[in-house]
């Protein structure tokens, strides 16, 4: 954090969300967004929405919300744009994904007609499973990231946006690992005017707006931002990065209560995890290579909530197993499934079963709007590169390198609210000195 | 906090530990306790004995044992004791309860079986279901005090402790409220000599405690200790109480899920708890009046981690109910189901469905353990009245007056690090004037 | 059975369905069935509709629809009345129950507001839950059955019909066994003149239907047409009646379940049921006389099936529970949780937990459809009194005295299908003197 | 069916039950029968054992047991055998197993001692995840067979049985399907000379048997004794044969609940089955060669019993997906959770969940003790080839070319019943011409 206390610059103008991937969650993110304004829905799930934030002792009992105490983008400000390998407009999107009802759907019909998504820069390689048809012709991947920042500086201009950000919203990508190619910007700059095949389409997007200055955040577990190459350019145009992989659904009750059953010391034998979900997001996963990039995403959750290494009586032994079925009955109502097989006093055995019928772009939506919401603010407050205080909302929260990220919710919830004490120049909560009970339970 | 740092007493000679009421939780501690001690067990779950806190910056990377970090009485110095309303020795009674296999059990059978119950103060207007046998006669509720006191001292004589705690495991009493006779001590002792029908049996061991300076512990949702006279009588005799309800079960679930539902803004339309259980504290439950104590405490759970009065669009609306189920083929092998109807975005129903296959005694007895070792620690570290730091244990805590009792697991525990951490004179984790975002991230 | 085979008269004219209680099983069925006829829906969960039946050999291949082997009503034909305790026309009802979408509602809404409830024969002592408003005044019980049997003369004129059913889709009421003035027509009938309290005003309606010749059925666990009196009304006018409760939800599940346990000779150890339901049936039955009522009803189920007595080692210590809590955030959506602890090789124990997320009205609506035009075919067929072949829609099927009823959903289905083909004059499936295997599979 | 009724051999002399694959299955089985035999058991889940079957009217109240009506060999006269990969006997191997507790196993633990295996003929080709290591050596697939005959005949010499049965109880081999050399017993007797890589170990085994007029039983999903060229051995031996798979876990399970939706005419949507098992059948599973064969296996249930061809509607879009996860921490306690997604009326949604949480080898010990009980009585009744009437036990039941199999569990209890009667001499029920409802419901 380079910003001084209160240097925050204010959220004038209008902020433009671009959103590569207008499927099932950019629509009900945009759709959401004009119902709120229309005073016919609640940003439920958005904590910089409906959350609230204390300052100062318990006994002040001031706990104002948070989208009062920080300088956040307006909702009335929003201006969103983006990109799509269809080229249906946003309200036909949103019919498709069937997320949202018809009758919400009317209510901001024409908005959402008046939304049409930009061509994409799409690499069938990377997604297998999906045929897009509305795309970017190109001959160098260069030229492409051109196109892209094309794109930005036209929406910018003509949506008259003073700040913009960018979310991915779309598929998961093949996996594949950081190669030599990502570890300079040098390099990675001559593997696009050389095609080079270790770039993913999600790598231009990212290339284009850093370049652009513009806030990045990958809401998908593929490598996109987290290489070296790009944190290079982040670095150089002081711009923030955040990912990777919207937490939502079956990881969201996950980061919940493995750091419960750790508080309590109890033990864990086994985590069987299943999911059925029936959306585009389950077509592509049901190829196992865009499987593989969700599953380490997903598994590493774990070990870095229960600590093994220093807790190997506990947790040892633990056998963790994650699965993903495409099941077109759900739709977009995901549902997951956990047996966990725990043990307590004298090693006996006990089990909780987790069944989580959820729905994932309601879960992720807010999400979106949020990262939004707080790039947008990290940035006018002079914080660039990796924003690990939002490893709150991430499933595989990106760190710096060496360090090992937070997965626990409630440790990420702290930090999240600490830094926005930070930045309006708050003191954080303390706990230093404390004579008497009731100031050792400050502390938090 | 009465204590300068650094000046808690050494834990030496004996730890003696009282245990009104020798049923499963009991009998599952004690054999367990002794099982750990031949080495043929571990005792999973005790925050005390298993669990690492953390000391100094996170790249200190200092995680000690808490055991290790706090002087805790050793377990090889703990003697057991009590009173029960059947005469069963504790061996008779672990078979009986039907928690722990014969297996274990046979490896401490000598030890269990030289342990014989005190006759107990009963009084079956409280617990209906139970036809205790092994009870003390009396004419005056004083004199029934006095009996126990006598029992206190001869424990500690004949087993040579230098220390004692009491922890209440018994059956829950019937409901009944606040009552002028508990408003002061001299009303109380006045009621004693009249046998007020006001003063339960689990009164007159609190009582008989305090006065002799043990600390007391009330692991039932009864009133017990949590009156104005018996607090009187605890700053008088400078001795440390905490209470109620071990926290374990579906309410220990709760205090997990429910702060993960609140930190991301979800809404909650219902809350539907139901459990079925088939031990004696099920048959006890059984009765209306019994149960009336126990739903009390447990439906008051949510609300303190909500906030319905500040996040009325979120939880004003919440419908919460809780049933308990005899069901006799469970047995000690409790088991819940829970349904909660949550809402996200623009207001779109999800749910979560729990089921918890715990086992009653074996999530009880590690916290009957830690209770006793913690409250002997506060008690050597000068700190009476009320231990609220070890909220963390109930489902019930009690709390100043005034005072709104912590729900929140996490809370609850940093509450009880900070306290362990001051008690030994380390600073707290403190967040003061991050320069980065690392620091930022020290805060917790 | 009276009739002669292929003497069944043929479905002529219209038939008029009247059901006191039109709230939401009553208004989902009529709503229903004029979806259906418009072709907007289809009637599934309707075995007269939608199901078929075998007929000859399995390897004659020949399985006709129900409807196109049986003369029943045809769903253009039928006309539909009722009373209820709220003036609300059909259309309103509807909307309040909150069971079908408005989507739907509207494709039928001119047709449901023109149908509008006769005012109820009500009496609160019965109900104590809801307060009536659109009701009938009296003097007698005599009386008040004479303005129920004038509705039926003017509603059958009016409406052209040429036959009548009545299914009672009122809400449950309070428990009452049968007493002296239930056990002869004579008595019953004096009680009318003498307002007799335990006279319910379910009675009212079956009296007035029978006495008019109407096939009656009870779709509640109430007492209503199950004592002498009205039986003996039933075998006067050679009117059918059937009852009780109708089969959904959890006693579905269970129906199918234990059948399924029983056949393999898996012990069973305890069976715990609970539900949560938050329309107005779950309003009444949160009153503790009013599910006594329902309790009954469902606890029979099991031994009826398992025959402890016939198989002590298997079930005769089991142990069944059933549950039902009023949980308005669940509105029509029932939902039941079962545990069932069973037992195999050498005593060993595992669990079945089942979770049915239902909706009440959309399992009872096809029940009350069937059930009335399977009652106006019997009455074609010349059957009368108990209809026990209709068992399989029924919670509780009322037999002839000292009948045990058949609870398990398969048999009461091949009881179903053979009284089909028996009153069409077709041979039931035989099995006699197979001289090979295929023809011991033809049995069923 | 060749015999003439009541000309059943009786069950004189012993009969010696040869378990190919000596695991969790067969040495559950063994200790289970022994225990039994001892007086400290019961052989609950035995059809066989403590089943009733009706006999003569309903009005007759005649139920006796099977194990009195039809004459199947005494508990007392079975002596058992068999072959594994590893050299452990029978009381080693059911510790390894861990289904079974160590107080029941002392019990009996000479005796299990006593019971060596013979070495296996084994192929790793067909089941990857083993290591086998107690393996007969071989030149030609003819000698191995002709060493497995040896093995028979020795041991009904030494054992001095009059009788044998063969249930094969090993592994599930990888899937591959009919050949040429499967099609006639001449081509499949050249193939054991030449070594033809399509001649499973399992095919081995019952080509010993059925040589030998052994009745074999398939409790695996391998091809085995489903091919022509083994059929016709067994009808040149005139010996009995049954498979394939023995019916535990889910999908007893599904054939439990699939006939009650479609009883009700309720539509299907969707149904997801996941499993967790953690034994050696969940290792060798775990290689997707030997899960393919296992999964056709279990996902032509539904069909068979949902006859989408005739239900269109209802079934004709339902997606069906099973999945079998490797998990260690479950040990023989198999888990299986069912996602079933339904509609009813007017094509509402509905969903019901089961867990079930059972135990692999319990549930299928007593299938083997039946299956092998009532193969003998098949022998001793003169009916050979393939016995449908125990498609009961079986998850994908062989029949006759040509024949679609019944999975409907209480169709095929039905058949099972008439079967036995029809041994017996005894009428199967009837329902010829009822003429009245009594007699309709006779029927079964």
């Amino acid at each position: 954090m380079k910003e001084e206390k209160g240097q925050t610059a204010p959220a004038e103008g209008k902020l433009g969300i671009l959103l590569p991937g207008m499927g099932a969650v950019a629509t009900t993110l945009i759709a959401g967004v004009l119902a709120v304004r229309k005073g016919v829905a609640q940003p439920i799930g958005s904590l910089a929405q409906m959350g609230n934030i204390r300052i100062g002792k318990r006994t002040a009992n001031n706990y104002p919300k948070i989208k009062d105490f920080v300088p956040l983008a307006n909702l009335e400000d929003i201006e969103f744009g983006g990109w799509d390998v269809y080229e249906d407009n946003v309200y036909q999107a949103a019919v498709k994904a069937g997320v949202l009802e018809d009758k919400l759907l009317q209510t901001v019909r024409p908005e959402l007609e008046a939304l049409v998504p930009m061509k994409a820069a799409f690499d069938k390689h990377y997604v297998k499973n999906l045929d897009g048809t509305h795309v970017k012709t190109y001959t160098t991947k260069y030229d492409l990231a051109e196109q892209v920042i094309d794109d930005i500086r036209t929406f910018k201009a003509t949506r008259d946006c003073s700040r913009l950000v960018m979310v991915w919203c779309g598929s998961t990508e093949i996996y594949h690992e950081l190669s030599d190619i990502h570890r300079t910007l040098a390099g990675f700059e001559e593997g696009l005017h050389n095609n080079a095949p270790n770039i993913a389409p999600s790598m231009i997007y990212a290339y284009a707006a850093l370049k652009e200055g513009v806030p990045f955040v990958n809401g998908a577990p593929n490598l996109t931002v987290d290489v070296p190459a790009l944190l290079e350019l982040a670095a150089v145009t002081g711009t923030p990065v955040a990912g990777k992989d919207f937490k939502t659904g079956q990881t969201l009750m996950k980061t919940i209560v493995a750091p419960g059953i750790s508080a309590r010391a109890l033990g864990v034998k086994g985590w069987f995890s299943t999911n059925i979900l029936g959306n585009r997001d389950g077509l592509v996963l049901d190829d196992p290579d865009n499987f593989r990039t969700k599953e380490v995403s997903k598994l590493s959750v774990l070990e870095d909530i229960f600590h093994p290494e220093t807790n190997p009586e506990l947790y040892g032994d633990m056998y963790h197993k994650v699965r993903i079925n495409y099941y077109p009955p759900a739709g977009d109502n995901k549902e997951s499934w956990d047996n966990i097989d725990i043990f307590g006093w004298l090693g006996y055995p006990m089990q909780i079963k987790i069944n989580f019928l959820c729905r994932d772009s309601i879960l992720a939506a807010p999400l979106v709007l949020d990262l939004a919401l707080f790039m947008d603010l990290a940035k006018r407050a002079g914080m660039s590169g990796i924003q690990e205080w939002l490893s709150f909302y991430l499933k595989s929260p990106q760190t710096e390198p060496g360090l090992r990220p937070e997965h626990d919710i409630f440790k990420q919830l702290v930090t999240l609210h600490n830094t926005l004490r930070h930045i309006m120049g708050e003191d954080p909560l303390t706990d230093a000195a404390p004579d008497d009970y009731q100031d050792a339970r400050e502390a938090f």
